[in-house]
Formats: structure tokens, C-alpha cells, sequence
């Protein structure tokens, strides 16, 4: 069923964004600020996978650039949409809905900035499940439907166009180059489908779910109850129904960098009251891999998300502090996230990780 | 008058596309022989810019990297006529005739590749009058024409379009991205503009003295007659009619790296017979400047030709070596160049050069 979303659904969305952000995705609260503008007292159809015409004609949309830098660099609100308008012209098409790339992060809200300047409908799914650095790691591209042509506006006006056929990985080599020149943020449109391909290739109800998470954290404070409790219920009736706690602690090391359009980097996080475990968590722009005393206890596509210890509030990877204190927490992903193929796109191997994939609910047995 | 380029013609052009590139522009003798095996024993129009029809629809066709890279990375050949299909396509016009966007090296030579692939004939003009090292240092930009949309096509299929408005400088950056992860060699098509555009902003009649040049030293050469003789005089009767010799000596100095796509570096030349002469030329792909024991001889964008001391064959950047016996040649370049708009283009300032433009012949009063 189609439902509406509305300013003050905004700031518990952009909260659960983060979270399935894993640490990347960029801020989305600069994002809501954006939403907000554009919406006014308005609101924006959401459309459920399940119900899209197999030929309605789906163009996502999304920002790519390191977090690093979108924290700095706000966009002037007009490119989102004019990424969309290039590529309904040069595919001579025009858009009956916009849909996220990536349900972590800003990009939970770019779709949500094109549908409230253009009045599209935005459709309830993605291709990540979650955040991943590389506009090619999308369970769209694994399924078959290509990012090519991809359209990428930047702040000046200027438009681009890259069409690297079904090879998503060179696309994204290209479009990465140029939002370096742009200084480090561009926005795109790509992996235009049907309401078919949505079906067949991507994560269905990611942003339902955000939303749902994201209100799920602030009812629990308002009520005094476990916001992480709040957290576990919220997804046990989802796809990504595994919740695990891999550890409790303050953050003593980060180490980061902005190098080649990412962040890349390692954390570090100790027991408050001092003993010798540790978590070490490695990143690019996302979280990808979590050893506790140099055991693996979460890894890439699963999420690994790092919230402030009482409130649950999840922080991105350039909000890491030394001396903050956390919980992070292990989630399992949707089986489409997990085979051989996905693997593939943005397992562990894709990000030079030479550990396996292991499930995070079988690393750390438990009874959800 | 329109005149037809055959097989026989194209080792005298290749030549004379070498001295014009001013030691960079890329090796024509490849693009020659992507021609040859394209061309056959057919023959290519090429028509004077006086004779076009007002609004013959002109797309210039172009190889962009570094000179150093190009002669390694050998183009499959279909490049260059798919650069101008995919702008085509987007500008859902067909080219009427194709042009050099740069008639010194291996670009006097990739529109006569799309020509033989395509029919097409090919405008006798260019926008550079030699070489230079980016895509905004054109006198079409500098006129009024601007480069965008541009089409850029990879060895693997791959199809980039940038439009970056009346911003030339910028659409530069953009693609030179792209080419350097294309891994330093791409082929493009821009600066779509009509016969009335030609006539108002290119270069006349470049093709013909590459071609007159290349034949007049081959020519000298079979007749025991001195080839600086006949560029000289060969020159005398075009738009680039001061000839003077800035030094001559061996090469004992090449600094030469490949750096964000160009080759930059610097050349000292000493007078064989010892002596406490010296010629320093700078260059970025192309010589830029030339200092006579720290004097200024010859700068930007006048042409700086090294050439071989008894043959008078033009020497590219990248076939630099030490000892070789070298005659330098500095050449005056068209009023059109020269205005204050042409110069903040492609003068000495916009290679971040201190030095002010003084046209050579006035540095070296002579009597041509």
C-alpha cells in the first residue's frame, strides 16, 4: 500500500538513515534540512514495491562523494533533480517515480528532495540495504539491471554523462573522478528500471524500515525503555531480523583519512572501566569489518553501526570521537545481500578484505 | 577551392603536424598509420573555410592525453568515429563535415580517421594553429564557440558526455579526469559550431600548411637543398610568417615526468662545440618557453620546434634524448593568437609563466 511521508516524519527517518548507514552514507540530517525546504507542510507518496506496474519507469537518484566532505559542502538543492532531468533527456523518457540507490545515509533523503521538487512518487526499496561506498555494490547490478547510463550534476550546472554499458565497476571509476574535480560531491541519477526490475533486483522496504527504526529509538527514550531493545523488536519482523551486540566501550583511536574521494580508516574502542578487550573496526566511508581481540565478529555486507551507549544514536564514521562512549551493534542483511553473486559486489573481498563472510547472527550465537 | 588528402600524402602531413605540435600534440606517425589502414586507396575532401556554407554543421574530432602515454597506448581505431556518433546522438544532428581541434601531432590526424571511417569530409582549419596541452586553450573558446557538450569515448566502449555551459576551463578538468582513468588516452568530439563559426573563430587553412610543410622538407632533403630553407620559405607566404632559428647545440638535459595527465619537464641545449651557450626550454606536452642564457627568445604561443640540426625532422617531447644534434626553431603565429582574449587563453600566463608575451619577431629583429 502507498503511504505518505511529511515533514515530521523527516528527523526519525534521517535517525534510522544513520543507522543503516553503518558509520557512511554521509549525514542525512543535511539532507532532511534540504527535504524540509523544498516540502514545506507537503508530503511525498511512497510506493510499495510490490504494488509498481511492471513498466512504470523507476530513475533512482542519490548523491556519491566522501561524507567527509558532504559535511562541509551543502548542495544548493537544485542538483538532485537536474541529475534526474539529464538523464530523462538523453534517455528521451521521462520518470514515474524516483527510488534510493542507498537507504543509509544522505541518500535516503535525495529521492525524497527530487519527489518533493518534481512531485514524483519515491518507491520503497534500494539497491544497498544499507550504505556501500561504490555506486556499482548495488543488489541491482547483481540482479542484473545495470547503473549505465548514469547522469551526475554538479553545483555549477554542470552535467554529465558516463554510459560504461554493463561493466557498473568502470562507471563507477569515471563518475568517481569527476566528483573528485567537483570537489568531492556529486549527484546522480542511474540504474534507471522498471517496477518489474524493482521487484527482481532490490532490497524491498528499506526505507519503511529506516523510518520505522529511526521512531522506534525516540519513542523508547521518550519512554524510558530500551531504545536498543526498541532497536531488536523493530527488526525482528523485518529482513534484517538478527540483532547482535559485538561490544560496549569508549572510543580511544580513530584514525582517518580522505584519500581518493573516500574516507578510509580505523577505529578503535575499549572497555570504559579499562581490561583488555578491544574492538577494532576498519572503514571506508561505511564500516566494514569489526575484530574483537582480533576475532572477526561482524563483517561487510552485514551492517556494523556505532551508537552512543544510552541514547542509541548511531555515529558516522566522521562524527567518531576519542573518548566517546558507545555500543556498536551487529545486523544481519536480507538473504538477496548475501549470495554468492552479492558477495561478489561488496562482500569482503570487494574492499580488499581477505576474511570470509561469516553471518553475524552465526559468529555470535544468540536467540534472535 | 576543396582539394582531396591520399595515402602518399600523409607521411609530408605527419611531418609537418610534428613541427606544428611544438615538440607535443602526440606522435602523428601512429594516427598516420590508423589512417592508412582505415583510408586505403581512398581519398579524403578536405574543404577551405571560405567555401562552407553558413550553417554546415561541423563536429572537430580529437585524440586528449599525455603525448608520453599515447605513444604506448595505441588506439583501437573506431575511438575516434564513435566519439562523434555519441555526440550526434545527443545533439540528434548529424555532422556534416568533421575539423582538428589542434592541428599540430597526432590531432591533425584523427579527423582524417573519422573521415575515411565515416565519409565525411574535413574543414581545412583548426582551433589551436598548433599544439597545445588543454581543451579550453582554443581560438573557437576564444571567439565565442565553447567546447560543450563534449563527447568522449573510451577503447572499451565506454561513452562520456560533459556540458559544463560556456565553461571550457571546466569541462577540461572534468574530462581530463576521465581520460586519466581511461588510463591517459581518450577520444573526443566537441566544439560543434557551423561554417559561420569556422570562419569567425578557427585557425585557416592549418591542415594545408602542415601538409606544405612536411613536403617542402622532404622535398629540400631529395634536392641536397637546406629544409630550413624551405619551411622558412614556406612559412613566408601563410598567417605564420617569421621563421628564426633560436639556437642550435646538443641536447645534454631532459627533465621529463608524466604528471595528471601531461608530460612536464625541461630541456637544456648547449652549442657542440662547448662554449658557455646555453638554451633552456620548458614544457607542459608542448614547449612553452625558451630562454638564451636566461633571455627570453621565444614564448608562448609562438611555436618552439626542436628539430634535427642537418634533416630539420621535428622532435616531440617524449623523443627527447640527450646528445641528440638539434636546430631550435622559434615560428610566429597568426594575429588571431596574439589579442589580449587569445593570450589570457593560451598565452604565457595561463601555463602559470611569468613572463609576458613579446611576439619572436620582435625578441630577434630579422628581416622576414
Amino acid at each position: 500500500m502507498s503511504w505518505q511521508i511529511a515533514r515530521d516524519d523527516l528527523p526519525d527517518l534521517a535517525r534510522g538513515a544513520t543507522l543503516l548507514g553503518t558509520g557512511g552514507g554521509g549525514d542525512p540530517y543535511i539532507g532532511k534540512m534540504l527535504v524540509e525546504q523544498v516540502l514545506g507542510e507537503g508530503s511525498i507518496t511512497i510506493l510499495d514495491p510490490d504494488e509498481l506496474a511492471d513498466d512504470l519507469f523507476v530513475i533512482p537518484t542519490a548523491q556519491m562523494g566522501a561524507p567527509t566532505v558532504m559535511v562541509e559542502k551543502i548542495p544548493a538543492g537544485t542538483e538532485p533533480s537536474l541529475s534526474l532531468r539529464i538523464l530523462e533527456e538523453h534517455l528521451d523518457r521521462r520518470a514515474e517515480a524516483t527510488m534510493p540507490i542507498e537507504c543509509g545515509g544522505i541518500n535516503s533523503m535525495i529521492p525524497l528532495i527530487v519527489a518533493a521538487e518534481t512531485g514524483l512518487p519515491v518507491v520503497d526499496a534500494d539497491g544497498m540495504g544499507r550504505a556501500f561506498p561504490e555506486l556499482s555494490m548495488e543488489t541491482f547490478a547483481v540482479y542484473g539491471v545495470h547503473g549505465s547510463p548514469l547522469a551526475l550534476a554538479g553545483e555549477r550546472g554542470e552535467r554529465v554523462i558516463i554510459d560504461t554499458g554493463d561493466d557498473d565497476r568502470q562507471m563507477e571509476w569515471l563518475a568517481r573522478a569527476i566528483t573528485i574535480r567537483l570537489g568531492g560531491v556529486g549527484h546522480i541519477a542511474e540504474y534507471a528500471m522498471t517496477g518489474a526490475d524493482v521487484r527482481r533486483t532490490a532490497v524491498p522496504r528499506t526505507l519503511s524500515m529506516a523510518l520505522a527504526l529511526g521512531r522506534a529509538i525516540r519513542v523508547a527514550r521518550e519512554e524510558h525503555r530500551s531504545p536498543f531493545d526498541a532497536i531488536a523488536e523493530t527488526l525482528s519482523s523485518t529482513l534484517y531480523c538478527h540483532m547482535r551486540t559485538l561490544f560496549e566501550g569508549k572510543v580511544v583511536d580513530v584514525d582517518r583519512r580522505t584519500t581518493e574521494g573516500f574516507a578510509k580508516g580505523v577505529a578503535r574502542i575499549v572497555p570504559v572501566d579499562g581490561g583488555d578487550d578491544e574492538l577494532e573496526i576498519r572503514f571506508q566511508n561505511e564500516n566494514l569489518i569489526a575484530l574483537r581481540n582480533g576475532e572477526l565478529v561482524a563483517i561487510v555486507p552485514d551492517l556494523i553501526c556505532i551508537t552512543e551507549s544510552e541514547s542509541a544514536e548511531p555515529i558516522t564514521t566522521e562524527g567518531l570521537r576519542y573518548g566517546q562512549r558507545v555500543r556498536v551493534l551487529g545486523i544481519s542483511t536480507p538473504d538477496l545481500m548475501r549470495t554468492p553473486e552479492a558477495l561478489a559486489a561488496f562482500g569482503p573481498s570487494a574492499f580488499g578484505l581477505s576474511e570470509r563472510f561469516v553471518p553475524v547472527e552465526e559468529l555470535i550465537p544468540g536467540e534472535n
